[in-house]
């Protein structure tokens, strides 16, 4: 019997004992249990000269800059920890309120690599084109995002302001057709490291997050040829509060479903790094989709593999995001602009309200599970956010 | 007569007191005079408490989160400093060698506000379109680079592979059309904020330096669309080694050229933030292009309003580049993409050879100034780079 609660050790309980995610606290850098946490600030007599730094930084930075051995070391100590039949002197267990950013974002990288979502919204904004670029199936596309403003679950997102598509000149003003992105993010460590293999990727990701790229589409669809997605994306990207450790999934790894042409080498991968996650998106409360990550064409080490391809260099804190996840039924759509086709198909909330895309007020909630060691779940931390009317200025 | 070498204090000398550059060395945070530099961590006493920290740091981190007051008064101490008659105890001159990246890059943006560089890229890569997109006259448009990959002038540049068009499958290789971008990038600092106006924009500006965004053109022409440029430009961006003040920029002000279209009112200035500045691009020690930077089209002013006007924060250590600073005519295209118009025009070095792109061991060496006061010229500091074969592996 541990120290730490029981309902923590529940095979049902996604955060229990094998997976162990770390976040920031008032009280530093902590592991979660169950829903509560552990500061570790207290108990870095306990593991030793090498970790007692990095588990008493105010941020997950230390850690992250630390690399693998280091990870795995700590992880163990913290599963005996919080196994110990009694508490070690100084451990408490603390509310999960007041986590924050956990650490600092380096480069923020977001990805395209759901097929479903690719074809759905080249459907949505390009009808007279083919559905998927031609690039699509040989490597995973990807831009820059704004690292700058990535924030913690729980932050309020204030509709933004913007230009969208008016004749004969654009229109200003807030923006109409708010929108979420539900996708999985990849929180980089270890030595700074260029053209990663993809059998070298896995070695320098830490830990795994949820995403919601929150997303304007009529600013978005303005803006965005030819240089990008700019302002419909870089006012709020909201990430999980806690990290769950990449070693916990060791037993959701899949194959991910094959492309119809031969990749180049460096994109091919010996073992792959698809993952069983199991999504789902609450928009007040209804639960409106199921995206199944196992459906994503490239993989975090395909993606990672890629973006270093070229001699860029991946460094502590940069967060490598999946792309929206979308299976290929309308309830596994993984955004609005999906679910919604483009704001013809309203959604049916479960207090009988219908909605397209966001108005003021609304939340929605991420989560994930994935199957763990022994018929456990491995629990991704919620990422919720509610929406705040635009500024009046 | 100061105790700084005479030279230095020539009108010609683009370096005089009246620039005043900042950056770092190995001794730390430094001033520019000529072609050397005071450091300054040995004269914090002189500086007075307020300044003493900020200029004894290891970078130019703490100075530009201090905020345009703090600005103002070092430089006033600053010209003190270099006008003094007799050196001031621990004052020395040291080469300008040994400078490193001076300050932490937190977001890049790149824009690309040249009406002359959008429509010959728009002519070259979209022949089948209209030359400039319908969005441009509108809002400045921009993309996220890679902050991790910004360097500091005189670094070499790697030769990227990666993927570029090929039939019926994309080959894979060594970037065939290496490619510079001449830029003038924008270093911001001061406290955090969002929706800044054009009118107080200026004040999140700490100092100007030159860019050259290298380009893969093959890469980049294969990868751009749907999400825009990514391993095309991420491999390396760098930067002058010394940030030149806004302040110094006071008489090089101008208004750009008029757009056809009304703007909307987060967009209008009331007075410029245009700049003079001649810039001149070598290629292995020929001048072969003067991009007039007088004629872009939207100001730095104006992109910090559009980049901050959905809620977007600015803070410290956000690089702003202006995007590839082209002219009407030939000699004044800041891209070799545009001098050798897609590789059809070859461009004459003074060496007899000729050139469309980047060769293995060619050096581009980017230089610009502006006019100061008294007839006095105002020296950006130059952007070098040399490029290396690409990996063996």
């Amino acid at each position: 019997m541990s120290w730490v609660d029981a309902p923590a050790f529940d095979r049902d309980e996604p955060f229990g004992p094998q997976t162990l995610p770390y976040g920031v606290v008032d009280a530093g850098v902590a592991v979660r249990v169950g829903d509560r946490a552990v500061p570790l600030r207290p108990l870095a007599g306990y593991f030793g000269d090498r970790l007692a730094d990095l588990v008493a930084a105010d941020t997950l930075d230390p850690l992250l800059a630390a690399g693998r051995p280091v990870w795995s070391e700590l992880r163990a100590r913290v599963v005996e920890l919080v196994a110990a039949t009694a508490a070690p002197r100084g451990a408490e267990l603390v509310p999960l309120t007041g986590a924050v950013l956990p650490f600092s974002v380096a480069d923020y990288v977001d990805f395209y690599s759901s097929r479903h979502h690719a074809e759905n919204v080249g459907k949505i904004f390009r009808p007279d084109s083919s559905a998927l670029p031609p690039n699509w199936t040989h490597l995973p596309i990807g831009y820059h995002g704004r690292a700058g403003t990535v924030v913690v679950s729980g932050t309020d997102v204030v509709r933004p302001h913007g230009q969208r598509r008016g004749h004969p000149n654009p229109e200003f003003g807030p923006s109409r057709r708010l929108d979420i992105e539900a996708e999985v993010g990849f929180v980089c460590g270890g030595p700074v490291a260029s053209r990663l293999s993809t059998s070298r990727a896995a070695e320098h990701v830490f830990g795994v997050v949820l995403l919601n790229d929150w997303s304007a589409r009529d600013i978005q669809a303005w803006e965005y040829q030819p240089l990008g997605p700019f302002l419909g994306k870089s006012f709020a990207t909201s990430i999980s509060a806690w990290i769950t450790p990449l070693e916990a999934f060791a037993v959701a790894r899949v194959t991910p479903p094959p492309l119809p042409n031969p990749l180049h080498d460096y994109l091919v991968e010996d073992q792959s790094w698809g993952l069983d996650l199991s999504i789902e998106v609450e928009w007040n409360g209804t639960v409106v989709s199921r995206p199944p990550f196992r459906e994503q064409s490239w993989t975090f080490t395909q993606q990672l593999a890629h973006l270093s391809v070229n001699g860029a260099t991946v460094r502590p804190g940069d967060l490598i995001a999946s792309g929206t996840v979308s299976g290929a039924e309308r309830d596994e759509r993984g955004s609005f602009l999906e679910l919604s086709w483009g704001g013809e198909q309203p959604v049916a909330l479960s207090d009988g309200s219908e909605r397209t895309f966001l108005e003021d007020g609304d939340t929605v909630r991420i989560t994930a599970t994935a199957p763990g060691e022994e018929g456990s779940l491995v629990g991704l931390a919620e990422v919720v956010g509610t929406i705040e009317p635009a500024d009046g200025k």
